[in-house]
């Protein structure tokens, strides 16, 4: 057994201490080792990592190191911060909430949680755009929709949105851009959820819209404002727990020509008549009680239907079936080009990234539950409830609602002295209740509830009543339900076969494997469970660990983007430039300088930046591009000094969307100052910049950073993503509020989000993440980043036409290729090279890839459409054309098969994928087609029958 | 939105209460529901459960239902389960151990943890007999035979051992038979670990070996002893930590004609010079410290490799590398011709079972961290221990072993009264030393320790001398080593690609993923942190959790086995087979009755049986079949009667491996007992019999059960597994103790295992999974189990002739198939089916499947048969005979193509298929070349390039 090839003992690196941890993740974490670096560095011609960053990032906007270090951001290794993690993890402390207000426990069936939540497989995905090698995150997703559109009995369902308050929002835009932005009044029910009304308001100013919050079913007779409203927004049930039938209210607001929007619950809709049968227009909610954890605020996905008439206007991504070329059944993301390229100045929504995850996790815990089993959690929920009111009752309490779900809303003082004294008693009993006011609590029942907390929860009522206790035998299994008997459920749901066949774990686990294999995806795995379980309007003093973690969280980031403040309460990009340009104005107006709204944008940006201006209210002028990419500094001289009088912003992304670092990014920012300008800096390409430079050296006021670009939160195929904003100290006080948030600043908007801090448990990945790479990681990853773009670009650069390089012949992180001349030689388009990589293993436009085998891949791939150029292979009948090939056309018989091609060519191109190979499950999918056949749930039993 | 498709609301089961759990386990484990069971039932005429349980299970050996029922075996629903696990685990004292002898606290990567260990495609599957579908684990477990060669640099290496006691028992068996059985001596060095020399101790007895313990190196120039030995065990280093060098012993012992057998530690290899180098012909030890936590004694893998001489004798399962019929290299059971038929009646190991899945773990450990990644450790681990020792040295403690890995044996009384004072500041400070006498304690070191956890020890030192305490800042880094410079490692290990690439998270993910994608696989996670890294000789008051659940799993086993009591040692089927077979050996001896030697075992018996009976002394007397399948009362009884002068024990399965319930069992067990013979019941087949009949009613007086197969422990590709044993009265005082169990009594027989309790942290699994199923649920399993055999009979009646049914013409849980009609017919051969089945998307023999579609398979499969039969596809070049069709071969050009069949009729025969499909990675692999070339290791660099 004498080896043959040998790493000599003496190259090993060792230790330089025995006390040193040795799990550093810097070392795990950055790809490519010492001797990697230098032979890609030698291939761009450089000795040092130094020479080649002074060649890529221009010198004037370069930061000094000291500023991103160790000593300023510290380095973990994974056992130490696991260690710490555990321990501020022990310092929330486990009450247990009865708070409600659209925050449950939930209970996450263990089948799921080890195979959804946990599994990389399901988390890791970016967005689903090339539908092929992702047939089974997406027909999850419309099972999502499905199930959606069943319990809520509308007609149409989107594959979620970020939270049920901002879903509110966009169902209020939607009502107001149904009215043709004429009608500026908006009316709210007193009984819709004050975290809802709060972000109600922000939006509502971005469009001019006025609200009116009042009981909804008596304002609606005033005449004057039937004139004027364009919608009315109701919760069903009520924050109070009350069952309310606005049936006469939907008429109503519709012979007024509003339409009638709903936050509901979708566990409750397993037993009241749904919102489509008595006449809501737009349906939403939050999906997190199907075995979401509240996670101090999330994430969760929230949900949003609509009717038929309104299916093309409704925002986020919908799922859609349509076909393959070979005539099969296939999945995939619809009427994308709206999505793509969204509507821009036309926008009145910017909702890019949703929550794909935790919808599937949603839809997941449907199929394993099924009808049945979700009428028996509601029977308990509701049967708790009952018996909770009857055992309060009968010491004293008065009961506010006279019909109820899963809330009791609850008049203390004929009982106690005030409400405080009731919440004392529960806090030294582990409980929080709701806090409504001096007189009243509230207390909401959950799946997670067991017999003996019911008991518990009783005796702090009891007690408080000076009552004796009671036990488990004393309750009685409810008589009757509360529930109002006009608005019981009598439709039949989820009847589809999904929901109906997977109810063991055996096959609930096929279910999800066979799903999950249709994929691509990797991850570091992360989950904490001390933090899970959270509901995010509880005391500050039981969740001392959150707040460490999010205080140092914003404090990292201020230091990375050079800033003085963060908000973490943006649940996406797109939601953090809304955010930053909503306290942009909010500066302006407290300068009195309300007037600015116009808002400059290089029309190279992504289409989410003009949508947000237009939905804080912005006017958006287009800022032109010079033919090497970079700004053109005369136009935007041009345009600022045409409108300094109202210039409110300008737009700016860095390293900018085509892959370079411009030169002129502080003289364009000067620019703006001069003529009264606030810059937002995009920072979703923040990746690029870590300890390097940073969006204030770059001369910006106010930037966002895509956690999940940059630090590493798993997208879950489309969300959950954290965009949180960081700002110059002059914008410190605008930051956003929330109506749980105490100490509310007066100058600060609204609240953005539904939770205060937004999707706190995944703010911990993205701590866990900069902590463990500490300051010198973080800027190592940056450079390595730059490093690995311009290597591929000096490798492929033989072959294809790389646009904007910058004067050294530099990218930044990424690079474009420009694929015109295929078009014109061979009638050769982007998705044909897209679609193509996919037989190649790779699964464009963003995934972890080995880049020397990726930069083969294009190369061989180039090849082949050489020989389309030169005739050797038809136009229309080709590699590229075809692509992708998935195993069940490389079974074509002879007599199908009829390609210039062999079927090896066609599946084997390069020899490692011998050895490992991802196929495609369905061959290229026919996006005018589903298009035009929208079809967006799953397929019934019929349906299944005849395919 | 109108559903089309109805399921009433009015239909939905509902609870009976609203405060039952609602997540009782029966009804998510148990695949069919009372409608499917009712039209199961109806397919094979009858009308209720009752009626068809009646017809298959004989009436004479049913119990009373009241026997396993709720009353007797409570039903917790999954979260009173987990609360009450939780709650368990909390009574575990989190102790540091320090105390060695094999064990260790391991870190586990968590990238291994959270891909391999939490995850089922790792997990569940069973041994891969079928190869072409198993190429993911097999390649990994040859990384595994691999890295042990390397280490060891020994010729050959198996894919793991029980544990290393049992693997040092096999050695021991090794040299022995080796000697032809003649010399009948074996030299133990007193150095080696205690309960390796009690498990040699019971297997030494079977065998008529004599175990000569002693300072092996003096011994050994007696040169009576010389002649008599055939082979010598050491420990390297030795149970105090002693680096001693055995080169002279080896070749001594090599002069005597005996063989050199020696314990090791992988990790100590990186730094010492390995066993290969100095003359050893085996080499064995624990591979857990390699990422696999203690679990209170395991599960972990042993390892075992020999001097290329010796390879064809190896015990265990060995991976080759061969070829499939295209010539691509792929991975396979070697010898396993061997292995299925374990070699009965000349067998001198009867391991079957091993430990494939923690085999696995230690593998993906070296592949993560590489050569300079275990030297970094290893530097740690021996650093600590340095400083350890001069820190204690400063302070008048005497060090007993001049030379040192990772352990050090200090004589406490140069500074303190006695080692009990000492152990009693340790465990005040909750830490864990080895108790070695009244003089001396051990300590031993681990990757786990951080500094201030050895600041924290040297403290405890320090203050039981008087000394005043140090802090980290005092201890210096180690200056040199106490490893003898002779002794040094100089040769390089670990050099093979594999060990060399994966070392940053995402390639690590990318290279389990990509393996484990090959495979398939399904089971119930389930991982208990609280449970994980506890040393099995950790003092009872500190594991109190782990007792109550082995106290009340032994007790479940012995209410539904129908015995006295149970022992967990056994660590697989086969081991407790040897347990069970020694224990009625030591009770016929304890009646003066130890010549009784003559073990009855009907052929048709499992290949472990007799092996088993070889190993514990017996003689083994095959008894007939009938044609039915059933036994041979008749010969049975001749047998009994020839030999009841020394009949010790009858060994019968049941129900049996042809798959009938023989009404005969109990009339059988009473010839034995009446010739003075005992009777072993091989409990593999329980999973029949649960609630419906028992062991001890059938007649036996001891039996195993494979908790594997009827208790739910994942399989993880062939172990671990639990064996344990269950006895009548009048055997339980002869069960197996253990050097680390108190209260010995006198007559128990030697431990079995390293040890006391087995694999402890996999039985939370069976614990669990009995307390979740309940009686009724257990037993509702049975009947379930064997209605599903039933009617996969009845559907397949018409296609295949089935053998083997009784008088109501109802088989038990199984069913045999006979094929020899297709093999007259059509040359078709029983692999040719199973291998057909591949491409059908099944993994025969054992794999988790929906019944009705694998009936589907089998009868379309009968079809394509029917056309060979017919002459339709010529005998040699046909769907059956080139089964299983890789993607690689779909994809063969037209010319290389040239089959009568076509494409899509070799890979999407049924139409499920073309929506869910596993394919196999390689097309049938050739067993006769891998058998001849014997190739057990990775490719290195040279062997890959010329792939
Ligand atoms: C430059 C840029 N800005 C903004 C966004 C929007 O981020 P999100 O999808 O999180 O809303 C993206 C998203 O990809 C982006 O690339
Ligand atoms: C009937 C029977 N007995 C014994 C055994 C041996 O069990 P193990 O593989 O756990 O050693 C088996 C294994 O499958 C078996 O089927
Ligand atoms: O492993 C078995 O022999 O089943």
């Amino acid at each position: 057994a004498t080896p043959k090839h040998v790493r000599t003992l003496a190259s090993v690196h060792r230790a330089s201490s025995i006390f040193a941890p040795h799990d550093e993740f810097p070392e795990r974490h950055i790809g490519p080792d010492d001797q990697e670096t230098a032979s890609m560095l030698s291939k761009l011609g450089y000795k040092s990592m130094d020479a080649f960053v002074g060649d890529t990032v221009p010198p004037k906007i370069r930061v000094p190191t000291s500023d991103i270090s160790n000593d300023t951001i510290a380095a973990f290794s994974e056992s130490q911060l696991h260690a710490r993690a555990k321990s501020l993890g022990a310092q929330n402390k486990p009450f247990k909430s009865y708070i409600g207000m659209g925050y449950h426990n939930a209970v996450v069936p263990p089948v799921i949680l080890r195979n959804v939540i946990e599994n990389p497989q399901w988390y890791t995905p970016y967005t689903p755009y090339q539908p092929e090698v992702a047939q089974g995150r997406l027909e999850s997703l419309v099972n999502f929709q499905t199930m959606v559109m069943s319990l809520t009995s509308m007609d149409i369902a989107n594959a979620s949105m970020l939270d049920e308050a901002t879903a509110a929002a966009e169902g209020m835009v939607m009502a107001f851009v149904a009215s043709n932005q004429k009608k500026k009044k908006f009316l709210v029910d007193s009984g819709v959820l004050p975290q809802t009304i709060a972000v109600l308001r922000t939006r509502a100013k971005g469009f001019g819209i006025e609200l009116v919050i009042a009981d909804a079913s008596s304002a609606i007779e005033d005449s004057a404002l039937r004139s004027e409203i364009c919608g009315v927004l109701v919760q069903y049930p009520d924050v109070n727990g009350h069952v309310k039938d606005f049936g006469a209210l939907a008429e109503s607001a519709h012979s007024a020509g509003a339409l009638l929007v709903c936050g509901t619950d979708l566990l409750a809709l397993t037993m009241l008549k749904p919102p489509g049968e008595w006449g809501a227009d737009i349906v939403l909610g939050n999906s997190a009680r199907f075995g979401v954890p509240a996670g101090y605020g999330g994430p969760h996905g929230a949900f949003f239907a609509v009717t038929d008439k309104l299916k093309r206007k409704m925002p986020g991504r919908l799922i859609g079936r349509s076909r393959d070329t070979t005539g099969k059944p296939a999945y995939r993301l619809a009427l994308q080009t709206r999505e793509q390229h969204i509507r821009r100045e036309k926008a009145t929504s910017n909702i890019c990234t949703s929550q794909a995850l935790l919808a599937n996790m949603a839809a997941m815990y449907a199929v394993y539950h099924g009808p049945a089993g979700l009428a028996r959690i509601a029977d308990k929920v509701h049967g708790f409830t009952q018996v909770f009111k009857s055992a309060i009752q009968s010491v004293g309490y008065k009961v506010s609602n006279p019909t109820s779900f899963d809330t009791i809303t609850v008049n203390v003082t004929s009982v106690t002295k005030s409400a405080d004294a009731l919440h004392e008693a529960s806090a030294a009993a582990g409980i929080n209740l709701r806090r409504v006011d001096n007189e009243h609590v509230g207390v909401t029942f959950d799946e997670s509830v067991t017999p003996q907390e019911l008991v518990k929860l009783v005796n702090v009522f009891a007690s408080a009543a000076s009552s004796p206790s009671v036990s488990l035998s004393d309750l009685k299994e409810p008589a009757g339900s509360s529930i109002p008997p006009a608005l019981k459920r009598t439709s039949p749901y989820l009847h589809h076969p999904v929901f109906n066949k997977h109810h063991s774990e055996t096959e609930m686990l096929r279910y999800i494997n066979h799903l999950a294999s249709k994929d691509i995806g990797f991850m570091i795995p992360l989950t904490w469970p001390e933090f899970s379980n959270v509901h995010p309007f509880v005391p500050y003093d039981q969740v001392k660990g959150y707040h460490t973690i999010i205080k140092e969280l914003e404090q990292d980031l201020a230091k990375i983007t050079g800033f003085h403040s963060t908000s973490l309460q943006p649940n996406s990009g797109a939601a953090g430039e809304y955010a930053g340009l909503s306290v942009i104005r909010a500066y302006h107006e407290s300068r009195g300088e309300g007037h600015r709204d116009i808002c400059l944008i290089p029309i190279s940006a992504h289409g989410t930046n003009p949508a947000s201006a237009v939905m804080a209210g912005l006017k958006v002028v287009p800022i032109k591009s010079l033919p090497d990419g970079s700004l053109d500094l005369e136009d935007l001289k041009a345009k600022a000094e045409k409108h300094k009088d109202n210039l409110a912003a300008f737009m700016i992304t860095y390293p900018s969307t085509f892959g370079v670092f411009e030169e002129g990014v502080q003289d364009a920012c000067k620019i703006i100052h001069d003529n009264g300008g606030q810059v937002y800096l995009d920072g979703a390409n923040l990746n690029a910049q870590i300890g390097l430079t940073n969006p204030a050296t770059c001369g910006g006021d106010v930037c966002h950073m895509n956690l999940h670009k940059t630090f590493a939160i798993p997208h879950g195929g489309g969300g959950p993503g954290v965009g949180p904003i960081c700002v110059a100290e002059h914008l410190t006080p605008f930051l956003p509020s929330h109506p749980a948030m105490p100490e509310i600043e007066d100058k600060t908007i609204d609240a953005v989000s539904a939770a205060p801090f937004g999707s706190s448990s995944i703010h911990l990945i993205s701590w866990a993440y900069i902590k463990m790479l500490g300051g010198q990681g973080l800027s190592e990853s940056s450079k390595i980043a730059l490093l690995n773009a311009n290597y591929m670009a000096v490798r492929l650069s033989g072959h294809y036409s790389l646009r904007y390089k910058n004067q050294n012949g530099r990218v930044a992180h990424e690079l474009l290729i420009d694929l015109a001349e295929f078009d014109k030689a061979a009638g050769l388009k982007v998705p044909d090279f897209a679609k193509r990589l996919q037989d190649y293993g790779f699964h464009p436009p963003t995934c972890s890839w080995p880049i020397s085998t990726f930069c083969d891949a294009m190369i061989q791939i180039r090849k082949e459409a050489e020989d389309i150029i030169t005739g050797k292979q038809p136009k229309d009948n080709n590699l590229l054309k075809n692509a992708p090939h998935p195993p069940s056309v490389i079974a074509l018989s002879d007599a199908e098969w009829n390609r210039p091609y062999t079927r090896r060519e066609a599946a084997y191109p390069l020899p490692y994928l011998e050895e490992k190979k991802f196929w495609p499950t369905v061959s290229r999918i026919d996006d005018a087609y589903g298009d035009l056949n929208l079809i967006c749930d799953c397929p019934s039993v019929e349906e299944l029958a005849s395919l």
